[in-house]
């Protein structure tokens, strides 16, 4: 069965199921009580950055889109929930009539993004912000989390091209192709998933798997019916046998006996195993002193950020580098730890603040609608801190702007010459979107142009320098008044 | 629109395209170079158990089928594929008219596995068995998995329900689902992840979050609502202001002043944050001095096979747990490595066995078409070994059986009073399907049943012994021969 709804079927699977159960039971609680229609207003933001980086970077919002855009119950799903013998008919009644009414913000994708500010805003009658959580931060928490890695990874590599290609590794399918679209929004120059490359329009690549040297009598003829084939893009994967004994001096006899007398040059070796330092330099040495000093070598095998930093410093001659499993399941920290908690709700048509109190304090919410504000130095256009305001705070930018930590709040600094930018867009104004997101290969342009605006310290893959994210002073005096009044509750 | 394709929707979206690149580059090739034809043989294995423990679950297998007899190039994939401009018209064309006719052997899901014995075995011309490698390795990778670290969590839960709880920190939408399915088969009891119950019948259950409470005026009315609305099934979450000065009291007076003029009893409390250990034997002592020695306390925030076994020895009164994303995403250790390499070809009728060397000792694949027996003890029933042999290889029961350390053997063991199982089970014979998959709850039952043929030793989550995989010497011999073969060509 050909077909030519290979592209609906890819992307427009409908998930409105995809929903922790409790949504529904306080959603059907919502109903019962009659709080249904309070309008509340959801954040999502993050509390740590993973790996102890500097930054993350913003991804998932198109998919995110997708699926608000999306929201529908079938007869099917009414149906199962009715037979959990739990749900008011009335509720299954909204269900079945359901249409998206919030309003949403969030930060464009391929932002760099910090701890505490705002990602995602939403503000809407509750029952609705309440649903849309579990698929948000999944969405969200997914391609921030493979993004971010791809970035650290592409930052160790200096420059030099990196491939991702995870796929087998992957936690499952949209763990593969979604994870592929935020490793090139992350900085990744191609990937091996080729349906990535079918829905998102980036660089699918790849070239040979050891079964293909295998499956001829030796490497000699494995190599040979390659180049043949693929006499424009010969790359050869040298490592099968014996990467110095066998499968250099067989590319470079294929080299010189099948595409010499074509007239065409090889593309690159590819080493999958061993020494990586090591045996790239002795390579090299061979290929240069046959002739082959434009040939490449590409590497693979279980790197990351850190790997990659290692041998280039110490002086392997790699020109590129596929990475698969520690970058598609973010291996050395797999869970990037977005929340979503309530901050206000609407009564009378005012906005009243809500704060979600913890005993470990940097799980304390920032309470209301917000706004974050990044501020860039006019004369170098980099990022000095971004600003999280209360969503009506106008900030005057002819005049100097004092900002302050928000615990040691003596550290001060007053910042003059700089301009603002308000960090999110809108994008569904009462359940219409009102924002088309860019091209992933456009997004990924963004993130690189936007991560140049910050300091190298805080691009640093280790130890770098904290980037102040701070509260407006209105913010802040909400925040210590609504602490002031727990503790005066319950405190000691 | 409501339709009743939700669950055609939710199953059968086609992954055909969901393949490395190098797949369709070497295919491409074997028909360039006319070896399209020749009979593969493939074996899926694993080198190592995550997070130090003594076996895996086995799990994947449905999906990997239900992909398999799915298998369609769309018109758009082939124009996608034609664009790339290096593929040949008559590859496309093979494409378009693609049947699969593999043999394809699997171990069943639930089934305890260990390192180096094939959980799938692949046979058919090249170019098919090459193509599934890389839906193959990511369909059970991912699933086993999460099923071996639920099968952790819950043998650290002592028998206490464990319910699954990650989704939203899932990577992607596949890994929240189908690790919701792994992480049943792998013990859990429930999950939050309603989809999984509309699809695989599984229970999906949930409560309320801390914006349930932050809502209404005050925790109490918050609580008041909870309980008129479900009477039945009240489980209050305890933890959005102060457990033991605000949270407990107000279930406890909502318990006295709600449910008992109606008649009903709670179920129980949940604790999401804090000391666990600390607060449970506050918690239970307080819900007990009121008359509720019945309600159960369960607990979640960040928990693992670790935390739980040390809250349980730390004497936490605790009945059951919820676990989120170190669970959903095996946080410890999130890559399970599995491999598929080819092990042999026909010529002329013939196995031509065939090994991957690797500087890395346990890199190096174990030869040919196998199978593989697990041996128990006639009298407890429980595992003794697992035996890999050569697919032609018959085991007489009614002798003594010798195996013997593959590297080490001297080590040998010689076992009487024993029966023996193929621990794999032909899925595809030539392309048509001929098994079909238990429920996911049968499976469950299924993994209960066989675990419990280990020795507590083997099941132990930290420094486990380690079970005994063996070669048949028979096999043995054969990979000695063709290593031998190696090192005489490329040995220092």
């Amino acid at each position: 069965m050909n077909t030519s709804e290979g592209f609906n079927v890819k992307n427009q699977r409908n998930l409105t199921m995809l929903v922790d159960f409790y949504e529904l039971t306080m959603m059907n609680g919502y109903l019962k009580n009659n709080v249904q229609d309070v309008v509340a207003y959801f954040d999502m933001y993050f509390r740590r950055i993973p790996d102890g980086g500097g930054y993350c970077i913003m991804a998932g919002v198109e998919q995110a889109i997708d699926f608000l855009k999306g929201l529908n119950f079938t007869k099917d799903d009414i149906d199962y929930l009715r037979e959990k013998d739990m749900f008011n008919e009335e509720f299954l009644k909204y269900l079945e009539d359901f249409k998206f009414e919030c309003d949403v913000w969030a930060i464009p994708e391929g932002t760099p993004v910090f701890p505490g500010e705002p990602l995602v805003t939403v503000r809407g009658p509750v029952m609705q912000a309440q649903f849309i959580e579990t698929m948000l931060l999944l969405t969200i928490n997914h391609q921030t989390l493979i993004a971010t890695k791809a970035a650290r990874i592409c930052e160790a590599a200096k420059g030099r091209p990196v491939m991702e290609f995870g796929s087998r590794r992957a936690q499952g399918y949209d763990g593969a192709i979604y994870g592929a679209r935020a490793a090139i929004i992350g900085g990744c120059n191609s990937t091996a998933c080729t349906i990535a490359e079918e829905m998102f329009k980036v660089p699918a690549i790849g070239t040979m798997a050891h079964s293909w040297i295998q499956l001829f009598k030796n490497e000699y003829e494995a190599f040979k019916a390659w180049a043949n084939t693929y006499p424009d893009n010969t790359v050869l994967l040298v490592d099968t046998y014996n990467v110095l004994k066998s499968g250099v001096p067989n590319a470079i006899k294929i080299f010189n006996e099948v595409l010499k007398p074509l007239g065409k040059r090889p593309k690159a070796v590819r080493i999958d195993s061993g020494d990586i330092t090591y045996l790239t330099k002795e390579v090299r040495k061979m290929l240069d002193d046959a002739g082959y000093e434009d040939v490449k070598i590409t590497v693979s095998n279980s790197l990351d950020e850190f790997i990659i930093n290692s041998v280039i410093e110490n002086g392997a001659p790699i020109d590129s580098f596929g990475v698969g499993e520690r970058l598609i399941t973010a291996k050395s920290e797999p869970v990037f730890g977005g929340v979503y908690k309530l901050v206000g709700i609407e009564e009378d048509g005012k906005i009243v603040p809500k704060i979600k109190i913890s005993e470990n304090i940097e799980k304390i919410t920032n309470p209301s609608f917000k706004r974050t504000y990044r501020i860039f130095d006019k004369y170098t256009d980099k990022a000095i801190a971004d600003l999280i305001c209360t969503h009506d705070e106008v900030i005057d930018i002819n005049e100097p702007l004092e900002i302050f930590h928000p615990t040691f709040t003596w550290k001060r600094k007053r910042i003059k010459d700089y301009y603002i930018k308000d960090l999110m867009v809108q994008v569904f104004e009462k359940g219409k979107q009102v924002y088309t997101s860019p091209s992933v290969m456009e997004i990924r342009e963004y993130a690189r142009v936007e991560r140049n605006k910050l300091w190298s310290e805080v691009l640093r893959i280790q130890n770098p320098h904290a980037y102040y994210v701070d509260l407006s002073k209105n913010l802040w005096e909400l925040k210590e008044n609504l602490l002031n009044e727990y503790s005066s509750k319950y405190g000691n």
